[in-house]
């Protein structure tokens, strides 16, 4: 019997790294092998386009994320995985939604008001700058939560108010038109792991301190070996507590490689040879999806493939919602 | 050769007057017979949403304003004639300009300030019962148009605004992304008939003054000699540019039939005399249509198999321009 109903979006304006690997990726596909869990996957380019202006990146970034996903052991069988601007279900909930949310809500968005933060702080125009889609995307958001009937929705601590947005314009609607979503709760993973980037800082595209995930083998032991170290020569002790190296490391080893690797450090493993180790077991971990992921990202047409029997499930699921949805505020047939 | 595309729609909100069928619904109707002209219109059910929070009402209005339409001899062969809920690309491309649009400018859009005006002198918090629908329909009102690349849009002068904004939507989505909306026009009409209401002041549903279009003739007979006039007696000469019984006269007579209205007020004629005349005018002019309209009112199928077909059309002139704007934004086939 399926208990739950998760929803996890995916904002298609990246390449994938290790971050995203380790943070969100691999507990994901974990988390939808629940079979008390009904997953929904989804690639947000309807919301790709509020902070990326590069049509070709949102195409290019969809690709690789979808590729991503699959090569990871997403069974988009299992789960229902779909691109959201093949749903126009949601577009058309979401301006449903439009009308019984208040602009005070809107005003009250912690993205927005930073965004007005800095034009006041630059000496501009509160809202310069500043689209409709920035300040309106809660409402999508909700639109593609409430459209599914999520009642979990794994979220960063930075989207824990965007949730309750949405439980708030679900109560709202339920309110002034009788019973129809279900609340949906934020799962927020307090102990969500998170990866430094090269220069230590938690790894991140605007820091361009990013180790992407699919790196030719090559490659990616280049970029391992450019992490940030500190100038302790071979023999001398190193505390695996300080600097990007061993965090990374213990992000894919098991407690006892993790063991090992301190008692290395503090033995005064010379970096390049710790780097190498690094290296060897990442690859070790994705050699075979990188595969994987080669051979989908070369075959777009099976992607799209995967992506449109998604919608098709996806449609299937959102259709009766919203014609409930449409019943409910005066959307009716005449006859 | 067809040189303009012209759009109207309709919200559904109401139930249509006298002040409706002259000022709107007349002139529309013989406009849309001009065969240089692709004529689009619509109702806008969900710009409905906006202002009514009653289900049934906005059904009802849809019927009502559909049935009044096609009774009063719109032909829906001739041009395209549909429901705006039955448009999914139209919710859809109302996003994506959404993406494109300065919230500056939904600022400064008058319908919000006077909201936000009531609720400063009220010593509300300003933004007090707005809905994100309110602020954010002009770019619905976008959408609407640029959907069907109408260069030409009928407006009354409130609606000028809107129309800027459409304009300055279209032309930031073109500077971007490149060239693919026709920049509209407002069709101000100077010269609009305005009808006054039982008490002097234009004819309007807020002013619970309305003369509804399809009352039966008894009644319409009754509300007619409801109208407001003054206590001069018979034998008396009545001044007709004085009081409402005269300009709703002259609204529905020719030059003719006013000369002698004319000379009938100085003659002295009797206000229940004139009232009458009045009401044969008025219903010589509805009586055919009114039983077309009790009919199709009565046959909900039929309309709705009418605006159905509307859809059809509609969405076919759709789609192709939606599938453009999709793909200037990035949201694209991956193969």
């Amino acid at each position: 019997m399926t208990q739950h109903t998760v929803l996890t979006g995916i904002t298609t304006t990246g390449t994938p790294h290790l971050g995203n690997y380790v943070g969100a990726i691999k507990p994901a596909i974990r988390a939808s092998l629940d079979p008390d869990t009904a997953s929904f996957f989804f690639l947000a380019d309807y919301h790709a386009l509020i902070k990326c202006e590069d049509p070709e990146r949102v195409r290019q970034s969809t690709l690789e994320i979808a590729s991503t996903w699959l090569a990871l052991g997403l069974d988009p069988e299992a789960v229902t995985f779909y691109r959201q601007s093949d749903v126009p279900e949601i577009t058309e909930l979401t301006w449903i939604l439009t009308c019984s949310t208040a602009k005070g809500l809107m005003n009250r968005a912690h993205a927005y008001k930073a965004a007005v933060q800095d034009n006041t702080d630059a000496g501009e125009d509160p809202d310069h700058a500043i689209t409709m889609g920035l300040f309106s995307y809660p409402i999508l958001m909700a639109a593609d939560i409430l459209m599914f009937n999520a009642d979990k929705v794994p979220v960063g601590r930075d989207q824990v108010q965007h949730l309750e947005m949405a439980r708030d314009i679900a109560a709202r609607f339920n309110h002034r038109f009788g019973e129809l979503f279900v609340l949906p709760e934020a799962v927020v993973e307090e102990h969500v792991a998170t990866l430094p980037g090269h220069d230590g800082r938690k790894m991140s595209k605007s820091y361009n301190n990013t180790i992407p995930l699919w790196l030719p083998e090559k490659q990616l032991r280049k970029s391992i070996m450019k992490i940030v170290t500190n100038s302790l020569e071979p023999g001398e002790p190193k505390d695996p507590d300080e600097g990007a190296l061993f965090p990374i490391f213990a992000a894919f080893a098991d407690q006892a490689q993790r063991d090992d690797m301190r008692q290395a450090f503090a033995d005064g493993i010379a970096w390049g040879q710790a780097k190498q180790q690094v290296f060897e077991l990442i690859n070790a971990e994705l050699a075979e999806a990188r595969a994987r992921y080669e051979a989908l990202i070369a075959d777009t047409a099976a992607v799209e493939a995967v992506l449109l029997r998604g919608a098709e499930k996806a449609r299937a699921a959102a259709a009766p919602l919203l014609q409930r949805a449409r019943e409910a505020v005066g959307i009716r047939k005449l006859a």
